[in-house]
């Protein structure tokens, strides 16, 4: 009976991270966009690609569970987008708008880690081993994500935000 | 010119981050309540504690910048606080509910990771290093505070769930 609970709490949370996920997708081509840092930009557009690809990752966890991906709306990602785009209309120069979309980009990115990391842990617990083994792929592309968005910020786009006259 | 525009994102993103922290004080001693494992009501009630200790870091950081804490709303702190209260609302039995108070508890951990190591780099950037140290001190929390949660989901929480009738 508890498996079950935990099974129902596991498809809780991958509802919530598809959620996301989705949320991502629809963001990342206006941040884009947004940014004036052609590093930055194709950054954006491959992670857009890498989303995909992870979206239809969790659909096929979701058919290995039996179950549906809709119907948990991620609050938390709703809230993270909408503080992107008020950086985006916020009125700041492109350079400073750079540095502001990657602290964007990277708290999604670590809100990605997080959930994750916890739905391959719960995963395990559950006896799942394929399915904590995709989510782990998953996971390791959203750290890639993040460390080049260090990279990106370190090396260019803040020295560059700096600079600027 | 260009500095003072990242001194203003600078303040915006310490004031997001203030937001954060004040919600999530009002946050932990809810989950407390809610958590059944003695292990997890102590490391929420100690990173209460913890979570004061950086409120003032912030005050101390907004004092040397001559800025005011207050005035940004950080959306993605209420999306994560409303998800962890429809978790504690949401039916799960005691040891179910228990992993997600720490899924919730991380992800809410993440964001401040992320969150720190942005304000940390750039206030570096900015050439603000005594700021930077601050900063770079609750950076080092917020991951012991992750770290210890990992540690309670794979060391007692997560194999409770399983075990229980």
């Amino acid at each position: 009976m508890s498996e079950q609970a935990l099974k129902d709490l596991l498809i809780e949370e991958l509802q919530d991270t598809y959620s996301a996920e989705t949320q991502i997708l629809e963001a990342l081509p206006k941040m884009a966009e947004a940014a004036s840092s052609q590093q930055l930009k194709q950054a954006f557009q491959s992670h857009l690609q890498e989303t995909k690809g992870q979206v239809q990752r969790l659909e096929q966890i979701f058919q290995k569970l039996n179950a549906q991906p809709g119907g948990n709306t991620c609050e938390a990602t709703q809230g993270l987008i909408e503080e992107t785009e008020e950086l985006i209309g916020g009125g700041h120069p492109p350079e400073v708008l750079d540095v502001a979309l990657v602290m964007s980009a990277q708290k999604v990115e670590h809100y990605e880690i997080a959930s994750y990391g916890s739905l391959r842990t719960l995963a395990e617990t559950c006896g799942m081993t394929e399915v904590a083994q995709l989510l782990q792929q998953t996971l390791e592309e959203e750290k890639a994500a993040d460390e080049k968005l260090n990279q990106i910020a370190e090396g260019e786009v803040n020295a560059k935000a700096l600079k600027a006259a």
